[in-house]
Protein backbone atom coordinates (compact mmCIF):
# COMPACT_ATOMS: atom_id res chain seq x y z
CA UNK A 1 0.00 0.00 0.00
CA UNK A 2 1.25 3.19 -1.17
CA UNK A 3 -1.00 6.15 0.28
CA UNK A 4 -0.66 9.45 0.69
CA UNK A 5 -1.23 11.09 3.71
CA UNK A 6 -3.77 13.83 3.37
CA UNK A 7 -3.27 17.16 5.79
CA UNK A 8 -6.64 17.97 7.72
CA UNK A 9 -7.39 22.41 7.54
CA UNK A 10 -9.74 23.79 9.60
CA UNK A 11 -12.94 24.19 7.45
CA UNK A 12 -13.27 28.16 6.41
CA UNK A 13 -15.27 29.29 3.92
CA UNK A 14 -12.43 30.67 1.84
CA UNK A 15 -10.45 27.42 1.78
CA UNK A 16 -13.52 25.18 0.76
CA UNK A 17 -14.80 28.12 -1.67
CA UNK A 18 -13.90 26.02 -4.30
CA UNK A 19 -15.86 23.18 -3.66
CA UNK A 20 -19.17 24.48 -2.44
CA UNK A 21 -20.55 26.42 0.76
CA UNK A 22 -19.71 26.18 4.05
CA UNK A 23 -23.52 26.30 6.44
CA UNK A 24 -22.78 28.70 9.19
CA UNK A 25 -23.74 31.85 10.53
CA UNK A 26 -20.56 33.43 10.83
CA UNK A 27 -19.92 35.59 8.36
CA UNK A 28 -23.41 35.27 6.58
CA UNK A 29 -25.72 37.91 5.55
CA UNK A 30 -28.48 38.44 7.86
CA UNK A 31 -31.59 40.22 8.99
CA UNK A 32 -34.09 40.54 11.35
CA UNK A 33 -37.34 38.97 11.11
CA UNK A 34 -40.40 38.30 13.50
CA UNK A 35 -40.55 41.50 15.14
CA UNK A 36 -37.06 40.75 15.96
CA UNK A 37 -37.44 37.31 18.21
CA UNK A 38 -35.26 35.66 15.12
CA UNK A 39 -32.55 36.17 13.01
CA UNK A 40 -32.49 34.96 9.19
CA UNK A 41 -29.04 33.87 8.09
CA UNK A 42 -29.96 33.86 4.63
CA UNK A 43 -29.18 31.42 1.46
CA UNK A 44 -26.37 29.89 2.73
CA UNK A 45 -26.19 26.46 0.99
CA UNK A 46 -26.71 27.69 -2.88
CA UNK A 47 -28.67 24.73 -3.48
CA UNK A 48 -28.70 23.45 -7.42
CA UNK A 49 -30.93 20.81 -7.94
CA UNK A 50 -33.58 21.27 -10.45
CA UNK A 51 -31.76 20.22 -13.59
CA UNK A 52 -33.38 17.53 -15.78
CA UNK A 53 -36.30 17.50 -13.88
CA UNK A 54 -34.90 17.24 -10.52
CA UNK A 55 -36.69 18.60 -6.89
CA UNK A 56 -35.43 18.99 -3.32
CA UNK A 57 -35.32 16.03 -1.28
CA UNK A 58 -34.87 17.04 2.98
CA UNK A 59 -33.76 13.66 4.10
CA UNK A 60 -31.85 12.70 7.61
CA UNK A 61 -28.71 10.61 6.80
CA UNK A 62 -27.18 8.81 9.69
CA UNK A 63 -23.66 7.94 9.95
CA UNK A 64 -21.71 5.87 12.15
CA UNK A 65 -17.72 6.29 13.23
CA UNK A 66 -15.06 5.71 11.83
CA UNK A 67 -11.66 5.61 13.26
CA UNK A 68 -8.22 6.21 12.52
CA UNK A 69 -6.52 5.48 10.24
CA UNK A 70 -9.15 5.99 7.13
CA UNK A 71 -8.27 5.17 4.36
CA UNK A 72 -9.84 7.11 1.24
CA UNK A 73 -10.44 4.04 -0.88
CA UNK A 74 -13.28 5.95 -3.30
CA UNK A 75 -14.74 9.74 -4.08
CA UNK A 76 -18.16 10.08 -5.48
CA UNK A 77 -19.89 12.90 -7.34
CA UNK A 78 -22.82 14.05 -8.55
CA UNK A 79 -23.00 15.56 -12.12
CA UNK A 80 -27.17 17.24 -11.50
CA UNK A 81 -26.69 18.24 -8.23
CA UNK A 82 -25.97 19.74 -5.16
CA UNK A 83 -25.77 18.49 -1.88
CA UNK A 84 -25.70 20.03 1.35
CA UNK A 85 -24.98 18.11 4.95
CA UNK A 86 -26.17 19.72 8.06
CA UNK A 87 -24.59 18.35 11.33
CA UNK A 88 -27.64 17.54 14.11
CA UNK A 89 -25.04 17.86 16.95
CA UNK A 90 -21.84 19.16 17.66
CA UNK A 91 -19.60 16.53 16.98
CA UNK A 92 -16.46 17.54 14.31
CA UNK A 93 -16.78 15.70 11.28
CA UNK A 94 -14.33 15.04 8.06
CA UNK A 95 -15.03 16.51 4.67
CA UNK A 96 -12.80 15.34 2.19
CA UNK A 97 -13.08 16.67 -1.58
CA UNK A 98 -10.76 16.92 -5.17
CA UNK A 99 -10.61 19.64 -7.68
CA UNK A 100 -11.80 18.71 -11.08
CA UNK A 101 -9.06 17.41 -13.43
CA UNK A 102 -9.77 16.59 -17.35
CA UNK A 103 -11.39 13.52 -17.73
CA UNK A 104 -13.09 11.75 -15.18
CA UNK A 105 -10.41 11.40 -12.63
CA UNK A 106 -10.52 13.29 -9.41
CA UNK A 107 -7.57 15.69 -9.23
CA UNK A 108 -5.85 16.59 -6.08
CA UNK A 109 -7.71 16.05 -2.60
CA UNK A 110 -8.13 17.98 -0.18
CA UNK A 111 -9.10 17.31 3.31
CA UNK A 112 -11.03 19.64 5.98
CA UNK A 113 -12.03 19.33 9.78
CA UNK A 114 -15.74 20.69 10.70
CA UNK A 115 -15.91 22.33 14.41
CA UNK A 116 -19.15 23.84 15.80
CA UNK A 117 -21.95 22.38 13.70
CA UNK A 118 -20.63 23.94 10.25
CA UNK A 119 -22.54 22.30 7.24
CA UNK A 120 -20.87 21.86 3.99
CA UNK A 121 -23.12 22.25 0.64
CA UNK A 122 -20.83 20.50 -2.33
CA UNK A 123 -21.09 22.33 -5.59
CA UNK A 124 -22.92 20.16 -7.84
CA UNK A 125 -20.04 17.56 -9.46
CA UNK A 126 -17.57 18.12 -6.96
CA UNK A 127 -15.60 14.88 -6.42
CA UNK A 128 -16.38 14.11 -2.44
CA UNK A 129 -15.91 11.37 -0.20
CA UNK A 130 -19.17 9.95 1.72
CA UNK A 131 -20.13 11.10 5.10
CA UNK A 132 -16.81 10.58 7.52
CA UNK A 133 -18.13 10.94 10.99
CA UNK A 134 -15.72 10.56 13.45
CA UNK A 135 -16.79 10.46 17.70
CA UNK A 136 -19.68 8.90 17.14
CA UNK A 137 -23.22 8.14 15.52
CA UNK A 138 -24.34 11.35 14.38
CA UNK A 139 -27.54 12.46 12.32
CA UNK A 140 -27.28 15.25 9.73
CA UNK A 141 -30.08 16.76 7.58
CA UNK A 142 -29.22 16.47 3.51
CA UNK A 143 -30.97 18.31 1.05
CA UNK A 144 -30.25 17.02 -2.26
CA UNK A 145 -31.64 15.67 -5.47
CA UNK A 146 -34.50 13.94 -6.45
CA UNK A 147 -35.58 13.32 -10.08
CA UNK A 148 -34.73 11.18 -13.22
CA UNK A 149 -31.30 11.18 -14.65
CA UNK A 150 -27.75 9.56 -13.69
CA UNK A 151 -26.80 11.80 -10.58
CA UNK A 152 -23.78 9.26 -9.47
CA UNK A 153 -20.31 8.80 -10.62
CA UNK A 154 -17.82 6.68 -8.44
CA UNK A 155 -14.07 6.94 -8.71
CA UNK A 156 -12.37 4.14 -7.30
CA UNK A 157 -8.22 4.58 -6.36
CA UNK A 158 -6.30 1.55 -7.31
CA UNK A 159 -5.87 -0.66 -4.45
CA UNK A 160 -1.61 0.11 -4.49
CA UNK A 161 -2.45 3.70 -4.24
CA UNK A 162 -5.12 5.88 -2.12
CA UNK A 163 -5.23 8.42 0.70
CA UNK A 164 -5.08 8.10 4.24
CA UNK A 165 -5.77 10.17 7.10
CA UNK A 166 -4.48 9.98 10.58
CA UNK A 167 -5.04 11.87 13.34
CA UNK A 168 -2.17 12.98 13.83
CA UNK A 169 -2.94 14.94 10.24
CA UNK A 170 -4.86 17.53 11.87
CA UNK A 171 -3.88 20.68 11.77
CA UNK A 172 -5.00 22.66 14.58
CA UNK A 173 -7.52 25.59 14.40
CA UNK A 174 -5.59 28.25 16.57
CA UNK B 1 -57.97 40.54 27.16
CA UNK B 2 -60.47 37.57 25.99
CA UNK B 3 -57.82 34.87 24.70
CA UNK B 4 -58.60 31.21 24.28
CA UNK B 5 -56.20 28.79 26.31
CA UNK B 6 -54.78 26.53 23.92
CA UNK B 7 -53.83 23.21 24.76
CA UNK B 8 -50.63 22.11 23.93
CA UNK B 9 -50.20 18.25 22.11
CA UNK B 10 -47.27 15.97 21.95
CA UNK B 11 -45.76 17.05 18.00
CA UNK B 12 -46.39 13.32 16.54
CA UNK B 13 -46.88 12.97 12.44
CA UNK B 14 -50.76 11.32 13.32
CA UNK B 15 -51.35 14.76 15.24
CA UNK B 16 -49.69 17.26 12.37
CA UNK B 17 -50.63 15.38 8.87
CA UNK B 18 -53.45 18.30 7.79
CA UNK B 19 -50.90 21.08 8.22
CA UNK B 20 -47.24 19.37 7.09
CA UNK B 21 -44.62 16.89 7.57
CA UNK B 22 -42.75 15.99 11.05
CA UNK B 23 -38.85 15.44 10.33
CA UNK B 24 -37.64 12.86 12.30
CA UNK B 25 -35.96 9.29 11.65
CA UNK B 26 -38.98 7.04 13.96
CA UNK B 27 -41.21 5.73 11.49
CA UNK B 28 -39.62 6.97 8.34
CA UNK B 29 -38.85 4.61 5.65
CA UNK B 30 -34.69 4.30 5.25
CA UNK B 31 -32.23 2.39 3.90
CA UNK B 32 -28.09 1.61 3.92
CA UNK B 33 -25.95 3.63 2.30
CA UNK B 34 -22.03 4.14 1.79
CA UNK B 35 -21.53 0.28 2.14
CA UNK B 36 -23.42 0.39 5.18
CA UNK B 37 -21.62 2.69 6.98
CA UNK B 38 -24.96 5.50 6.71
CA UNK B 39 -28.40 4.90 6.52
CA UNK B 40 -30.48 7.32 4.45
CA UNK B 41 -34.13 8.69 6.13
CA UNK B 42 -35.55 9.07 2.75
CA UNK B 43 -37.42 12.46 1.70
CA UNK B 44 -38.98 13.52 4.77
CA UNK B 45 -40.83 17.11 4.56
CA UNK B 46 -42.20 17.43 1.46
CA UNK B 47 -40.44 20.34 -0.03
CA UNK B 48 -42.85 22.15 -2.56
CA UNK B 49 -41.19 25.35 -3.50
CA UNK B 50 -41.38 25.37 -6.94
CA UNK B 51 -44.61 27.31 -7.82
CA UNK B 52 -44.16 30.45 -10.26
CA UNK B 53 -39.91 30.19 -10.54
CA UNK B 54 -39.55 29.43 -7.13
CA UNK B 55 -36.01 27.71 -5.54
CA UNK B 56 -35.56 26.13 -2.34
CA UNK B 57 -32.86 28.65 -0.18
CA UNK B 58 -31.28 27.02 3.11
CA UNK B 59 -31.15 29.24 6.42
CA UNK B 60 -30.44 29.13 9.35
CA UNK B 61 -32.74 31.36 11.94
CA UNK B 62 -31.45 32.00 15.26
CA UNK B 63 -34.79 31.98 17.27
CA UNK B 64 -35.03 34.19 21.08
CA UNK B 65 -36.49 32.29 23.66
CA UNK B 66 -40.54 33.50 24.61
CA UNK B 67 -41.86 33.31 27.86
CA UNK B 68 -44.81 31.89 29.13
CA UNK B 69 -47.88 33.02 28.94
CA UNK B 70 -47.15 33.49 25.50
CA UNK B 71 -50.16 35.00 23.69
CA UNK B 72 -50.77 34.21 19.73
CA UNK B 73 -51.71 37.30 18.91
CA UNK B 74 -51.02 36.85 14.68
CA UNK B 75 -50.98 33.38 12.07
CA UNK B 76 -48.78 33.47 8.84
CA UNK B 77 -49.00 31.48 5.61
CA UNK B 78 -46.83 31.15 2.54
CA UNK B 79 -48.99 30.93 -0.32
CA UNK B 80 -46.28 29.82 -2.77
CA UNK B 81 -44.13 27.74 -0.67
CA UNK B 82 -43.30 25.15 1.83
CA UNK B 83 -41.50 26.04 4.98
CA UNK B 84 -39.14 23.86 6.68
CA UNK B 85 -37.55 24.07 10.13
CA UNK B 86 -35.06 21.61 11.56
CA UNK B 87 -33.66 22.67 14.61
CA UNK B 88 -30.00 21.91 15.15
CA UNK B 89 -30.43 21.25 19.20
CA UNK B 90 -32.65 19.29 21.16
CA UNK B 91 -34.45 21.81 23.18
CA UNK B 92 -38.59 21.59 22.16
CA UNK B 93 -40.07 24.76 21.11
CA UNK B 94 -44.21 25.22 19.83
CA UNK B 95 -45.67 24.96 16.67
CA UNK B 96 -48.75 26.56 16.33
CA UNK B 97 -51.16 26.34 13.29
CA UNK B 98 -54.84 26.63 12.12
CA UNK B 99 -57.08 24.63 10.36
CA UNK B 100 -58.22 25.77 6.41
CA UNK B 101 -60.89 27.85 6.84
CA UNK B 102 -63.24 29.22 4.32
CA UNK B 103 -62.04 33.26 3.08
CA UNK B 104 -58.63 34.53 4.33
CA UNK B 105 -59.10 33.35 8.14
CA UNK B 106 -57.33 31.01 9.64
CA UNK B 107 -59.61 28.41 11.28
CA UNK B 108 -59.23 26.56 14.42
CA UNK B 109 -55.42 26.99 16.08
CA UNK B 110 -54.12 23.88 17.06
CA UNK B 111 -50.54 23.88 19.38
CA UNK B 112 -47.70 20.94 19.55
CA UNK B 113 -44.43 20.38 21.61
CA UNK B 114 -41.98 19.12 20.04
CA UNK B 115 -39.21 16.58 21.70
CA UNK B 116 -35.56 14.98 21.10
CA UNK B 117 -34.92 17.50 18.06
CA UNK B 118 -38.28 16.64 15.78
CA UNK B 119 -38.46 18.94 12.55
CA UNK B 120 -41.56 20.06 11.21
CA UNK B 121 -42.04 21.45 7.42
CA UNK B 122 -45.52 23.44 6.79
CA UNK B 123 -47.28 22.87 3.93
CA UNK B 124 -47.76 25.71 0.86
CA UNK B 125 -50.63 27.86 2.56
CA UNK B 126 -50.85 26.37 5.93
CA UNK B 127 -51.53 29.20 8.93
CA UNK B 128 -48.93 28.90 11.14
CA UNK B 129 -47.34 31.13 13.93
CA UNK B 130 -43.44 32.41 13.38
CA UNK B 131 -40.75 30.26 15.74
CA UNK B 132 -41.73 29.91 19.72
CA UNK B 133 -38.20 28.75 20.86
CA UNK B 134 -38.82 28.23 24.54
CA UNK B 135 -35.58 27.64 26.72
CA UNK B 136 -32.91 29.46 25.02
CA UNK B 137 -31.81 31.21 22.24
CA UNK B 138 -31.85 28.38 19.23
CA UNK B 139 -30.51 27.57 15.42
CA UNK B 140 -33.01 25.84 12.74
CA UNK B 141 -31.99 25.01 9.45
CA UNK B 142 -35.12 26.47 7.67
CA UNK B 143 -35.93 25.45 3.92
CA UNK B 144 -37.92 27.60 1.98
CA UNK B 145 -38.58 29.67 -1.39
CA UNK B 146 -37.50 32.11 -2.87
CA UNK B 147 -38.33 33.88 -5.96
CA UNK B 148 -40.85 35.99 -7.28
CA UNK B 149 -44.32 36.03 -6.43
CA UNK B 150 -46.29 37.39 -3.42
CA UNK B 151 -45.61 34.75 -0.57
CA UNK B 152 -46.34 36.16 2.85
CA UNK B 153 -50.32 36.74 3.76
CA UNK B 154 -50.85 37.62 7.49
CA UNK B 155 -53.83 37.14 10.22
CA UNK B 156 -53.65 39.58 13.18
CA UNK B 157 -56.10 38.47 15.61
CA UNK B 158 -58.39 41.37 17.01
CA UNK B 159 -56.55 42.98 20.03
CA UNK B 160 -59.86 41.43 22.33
CA UNK B 161 -59.55 38.43 21.38
CA UNK B 162 -56.29 35.66 20.21
CA UNK B 163 -54.92 32.93 21.92
CA UNK B 164 -52.81 32.19 24.70
CA UNK B 165 -50.07 29.45 26.04
CA UNK B 166 -49.31 28.85 29.48
CA UNK B 167 -46.82 26.17 30.51
CA UNK B 168 -49.83 24.62 32.34
CA UNK B 169 -51.67 23.77 28.94
CA UNK B 170 -48.49 21.07 27.80
CA UNK B 171 -50.20 17.76 27.90
CA UNK B 172 -47.35 15.18 28.53
CA UNK B 173 -46.28 12.88 26.28
CA UNK B 174 -46.68 9.33 28.44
Amino acid sequence: MNSISLTVWPLTKERFAAFGNVVETDGADHHPINDGKAERYHDLAGVDVDAEGGRPLVNIFRGKPWTFPIAIKMLERHPLGSQTFMPLTRLPYLVVVADQADGDEPGMVHAFLSEHGQGVSYHRNVWHHPLLVLEATADFLVIDRGGPGENLHEHHFESDSGYVIDAMSIVSRS
